[in-house]
């Protein structure tokens, strides 16, 4: 593992497997792009991962045509789960993805160090790539944002995406800054959930490094990421439709801009239902949750909508009238098919 | 432990047992009051605890005339630190107290059942009391909090005091709750590190209840906070000059408030050095942590000013104008001969 | 005037002429469409309107191929103006534009009272339509926001468009404020320049209004607001590049989006100039003012970048660095033969 | 007036005569200390000015015990009412004021050209002082804060205090920017209504200049402001129970801390009431100033409670627990005799 010193590490046998290594993981960058939805934690009643549920989950996304799988981010309600749960989380999904597409794990804290006993755990587990926002918890600097990410990179022998969640880290990562991490080889990708009026420039100031993988965090903004040039996107809502995120993705290859749009607009009717938590009575990531785990368990994917604590769960009054507004939109059936634990 | 279904707990005497424990940490919360500084942790050059400064930084501030100890705070950098290193500085600080005074431990993490974690290892080391933020990461609302505290006080047998951190949690803890949770009997205390005008509110709804001790977390008034009744302070600045600030104390305690002024005011003199880290090229909470480090330092309380990655370490020239400011207030001649570490 | 009792207002004569206004009004919703640059408002070296420059802006962009004009919003920079000087600016543009293409003049002030006596001059001197944010300086509740804009329309008898600047006013319009104050008529339009990744719910929720314009303010991203539905855009980089957008909206009329993504690359690398006032030691609105002024003098339409007070003007150095920039752009060229103030 | 060129200005009398008024000026400075409530502007049930009020309201407060006037601030509304009506406020508590106490006329907008144009006005009606905020609207940076102040100041020949909004307008006056415009003499004082945490370094930078007036914005924290050394207060609830504040003051000067903080509290107990406004359903300036109105129409002092546009205003039951609020704490008795408007 680099940046610890290891004595016996000298021979030409030794340079030439880092040398395929290295090849590996410059190949392993072109994997990070397309759909990469970022799968919720099903959970039990009693608040522990749901194993069985998350397996069913990770095989719902896979069919349905995604690129890969990014686990333990704040959809992955990483924030909530003890360092146990998350190593379960960490080994089912890789054990379940099997290969067929790569394993992103997301390794964010409060300190490179701390980001870093993740990132062990991920390359044992054997995860394709990690990611990480700037720590949480203390607004920093760019310096600091800069001196993170190389700390981790320097430390754990994986490709590493940065995740740009300043809306909940406070600290931004500057365009300026992302390049320059680009440029040295310490990150092969970042998802942008920050203002997208940004993207635009963050997107031309990566141009000239194709194989960088530049992902939107927007879920309703997949086909204008598309178009603007992003290599994929990171859609909280590809747990329940990928393979609707999977038409946007085919119709942008082909440049059907209509067709994406049409694709997407089904994604942002779905993503509207959250008003069905309406009067604002809990956090914005509790609807999130709340309605993914409200649609999945009504598709059949997953067993309990148990958004965990400290948050409330779904009353029963939400559930109906999420899946009133399901039906209206015809996708209980369009889905569910594909989904139906009994069906497996 | 509370919280956790117990078969064999029935009898008499487990009820018996039960109301002596409750006395007991009825007792207990009113050890919660005075000056008890937010203790920094020394690090190593390489960024480890360093055992030995933390211990005499524990003894230099007792000795100073502290009421109590705040365990792994933010100016304790939990955020920084790894789980065992967590454990480390837990385990020293009670250790070296030794019941002198009583030993808070920081449990602040991203939901209510990692702090239980972090609260189990506390109750396990001995601790006296543990305190946690709201969540950190996710903004969360007040059923959120209500739901956080109370899980938390439910797991942990252990009196808990809420700390309100929301510059950096960005969730406050509305007066009513901090009253609805101090009512109910799940917290015994507060610090308070939010906008001060709303202080006298805060210790106005809460005086029905003399026991809960309301704590301001702000080092520069202390002296206001007495004044308006709180029950003690978290100085940053205890680490430093805890004999200033138990000067502060025993002033308010017998009503000298210009002399309380008197000593407030040299504090404020020592937190201005902080200016010695612009321009601002640093974060907040590393311009704080380099000045009491440099400064412990140059007391000879501790041997290492590392504020940890990923912040950058004080450089020799801040160091040389922390010095000359410290000599031009006449500081490191009354506060160093108490603590050389060679003079012990 | 709708809003003030008026006895004399009684006959049948009246009532046909107020089914007419209104038929008329009706009509010109469908105006505020297409590309509708927000001018900038020329300034002389002493900090007077420039008049002179301030009509060959106006014909420079109509000459280019806007729809409308957007006068005395943030980037007219109303909010330096006296109010005499706004009134000069009313004139001036509408006199120049001369039904060419509809103007909308700026109303935005700090209660609906102040906004009412800027709409009354603006339908004095001819306007087609008026905007407003929500007030300026307190942050209001939705409540205030609804009043607010009815009372604006109980008053003045135009169209009025809403601006959401909560960027600056720090009050959010919620999409259902928008949506309420849609379809009782009291709004026409809606230039939007909040977070991006709401805009696709925007549109969604008032695709059944579709004589309702809904604008984005987000100057890189017309491609992308055409692509999701939208009515327009009002580019700050129209003042500079109307032709370009004009193309943009050409482009995604007829479903070119590939040549709609490339205009509007364009003007992404004419947006980026702005970071030759790096070092950031002046504000947002300077940077984009600077930039805009700048250009604007070297591309001969105005006389002279002056900002206004307090803003810092432009030096020589940045003059330079912004000439370099629009050489290697190769934008002095293709846009000076167009707007040289000697060929005119 | 400064700040505009004038040929004729050469003789020896005119520099004498420049000496005298400066002199004039610097004696002023100190009258700008004490108690200077925000005076609250009473309104009409259609929303003008209710000037019979307001000379009642200037006549109370004086009567109170209070050592100026505080015009048109943000309790004053500046902000909703038209150019007029700021007009008749500022001619209005001139006139009534007649001489007794200093007053300060508000030139709070968003432009320092915009600011002059009211501070002429206030210079002609025989204003005191003027203050200012940092622009509004624009989040701008120190450069032009610096330059926004010394431009009002070179233009209206009149002492100049800034005032602290940053809540409202977004940028901060930083400690360093105050000391220079208070070095130069551009800046005669300060109302500090931004993080009290920062007050004591305030008051410690500002040490040196004693001439130079500190207020605090903080209504509930007089006594502690004066503890730390500030020259007096700016609180909104002496609108309410100046005799209440003038205590607050006398007790201060006299080092009776205790007493001080009584009277505080009871200031405390009357701001608290605000929460009959609950549940949040209108804006924090106009819970403010509806609380104000309300007490001052059921005091006896202004006639109507009418927050004025966009603001809703008090409702019935609003008011009667605000009534019942007031009986409780006894306030109706001891105030209301001393102001009756019909008792004058």
């Amino acid at each position: 593992m680099k940046g610890f010193p290891s004595g016996e590490v000298t021979g030409r046998e030794t340079r030439l497997s880092a040398q395929l290594l290295r090849k590996e993981t410059l190949m392993k960058r072109n994997d990070f792009r397309g759909i990469i939805p970022p799968l919720i934690t099903p959970l039990t009643p009693d608040g522990d991962v749901d194993v069985a549920s998350l397996r069913r989950l990770a095989r719902y996304v896979v069919d349905g045509g995604v690129d890969g799988l990014w686990v333990l981010g704040a959809t992955g309600q990483f924030h909530t789960l003890t360092e146990r749960q998350r190593d379960v989380v960490t080994d089912t999904v890789i054990d379940e993805a099997n290969g067929k597409v790569p394993v992103l794990i997301g390794c964010i804290d409060s300190s490179p160090d701390r980001c870093i006993e993740r990132g062990k755990r991920a390359k044992a587990s054997g995860a394709d790539g990690i990611f990480a926002t700037a720590p949480i918890y203390d607004k920093v600097t760019q310096v600091e944002v800069l001196a993170h990410f190389r700390w981790i990179h320097e430390c754990i022998d994986l490709p590493l995406v940065a995740y740009d969640a300043s809306y909940a880290t406070q600290t931004p990562m500057e365009i300026s800054t992302v390049v320059e991490l680009a440029e040295e080889g310490t990150l092969v990708g970042i998802k942008d959930s920050a203002d997208f009026s940004d993207f635009p420039h963050l997107l031309a100031q990566l141009r000239h490094l194709p194989e960088f993988s530049v992902l939107t965090g927007h879920t309703c903004l997949a086909d204008a990421a598309y178009l603007l040039g992003a290599a994929g996107c990171v859609p909280t809502l590809g747990n329940l439709i990928p393979s609707t995120y999977a038409k946007i993705r085919e119709a942008a290859k082909r440049g059907e801009w209509a067709a994406a749009r049409r694709s997407q607009d089904e994604a942002v009717s779905l993503h509207n239902v959250q008003r069905c938590w309406e009067p604002a009575s809990i956090a914005i990531v509790a609807k999130s949750l709340g309605l993914c785990k409200t649609v999945l368990k009504l598709l059949g994917v997953i067993e309990c909508s148990n958004p965990g604590r400290p948050y409330p769960s779904p009353t029963p009054e939400q559930e109906d009238r999420v899946r009133i507004e399901l039906e209206r939109l015809g996708m209980l059936r369009s889905e569910s098919a594909l989904s139906s634990p009994s069906g497996r």
